[in-house]
């Protein structure tokens, strides 16, 4: 499949941007305590922020694989998505976690193979 | 499916094993040069690298979606492997990066989905 | 300063058995949490376990860099390992955890500039 | 020491943008090869990719060692501008890379301690 440089550039960006979303929602959610820091929430966003990194370092190097990480990581980034989004104490920071998850999936998915 | 504790610490310590051994053979080859360093043998190698220890990560968390990492690391360490071992100018440090790109692929693939 | 390769390798094992130990017990701690989950205790060993695999990183790849990683390494290894050992409701996974940082804490104190 | 978010979040996304610029540099450098696959060069960009996307993540964790991760990151973001800017084969890829390693170690500077 071809993809141009800027939908790959595209691409990168949001998986830099939930990234760095997800880390810093993980700190907020285990200072807020209580249902913020259960964990299957907290699993998730690292497991997120980590597939995220790697993810763009594939594309970033030009790798053949990058496609099947792509895929990985749109359907790692729904799942955070809903969890950030459906809590049950979600806050401004868990609701923009959730967009920049739902973005990088969107980016991810049109990359995925 | 079900693993027992014993297989999945058996596939962390191959994983961690393999980028070990990758990440020592990207400079071992960086520095014999001509077509040790060739950008598509470095290139696997990195990647091999990278997914091994964040397969491992993914495991060690206790992940859910650690065996779809597993899936793709194998994929990724059977590719690292023929790119060592079946290189013009193998020598004894990629046959041994080689062979642990084999063990960590078998690991990888009992664990995959 | 002059290294012996074994050193090296022992100190090397030692960040990547580290890395490996903190971040189970991160998931360990979130399991269980209360006190286990608190942000600081979490975060510090999320800061060292990633530290650790950095550090080896460094090392594997013969990095001019690594003494100066080995230094801060070691400085977080011990945090670490006062975080896991004096929690008031320390357990075996921590205990163990604590230990695991202590002797990468003496590694990476051997190699540190 | 105290800093504004502001200036906090700007030494983020420099460290971000270098780890992106230099990850796609050592692909770019290692298919021109010649000297552009020197060991050296290539080592330092893969020492600095990966220290910017720790003292990033350590920034966004909110960890107490950021500053030293800022600290080892301007050092290690220097040295790398130095191998691109002055390598006797610079191209325009490798001088924006150099660029973005400059502000990088700029904004790490000004976060050290």
């Amino acid at each position: 499949m071809h993809h141009d440089n800027h939908a790959m550039d595209a691409c990168i960006q949001a998986c830099l941007d939930c990234h760095r979303s997800c880390l810093a929602t993980v700190s907020h959610c285990l200072a807020k305590g209580g249902s913020h820091a259960e964990a299957r929430h907290i699993q998730i966003m690292l497991d997120c922020a980590q597939i995220c990194i790697v993810c763009a370092d594939f594309m970033i190097r030009g790798s053949d694989h990058s496609a099947h990480l792509c895929r990985e990581c749109a359907e790692i980034c729904r799942e955070c998505a809903t969890s950030c989004a459906d809590h049950s104490d979600a806050d401004d920071m868990m609701r923009a976690s959730a967009a920049a998850c739902t973005r990088c999936a969107d980016e991810c998915a049109k990359m995925a193979a």
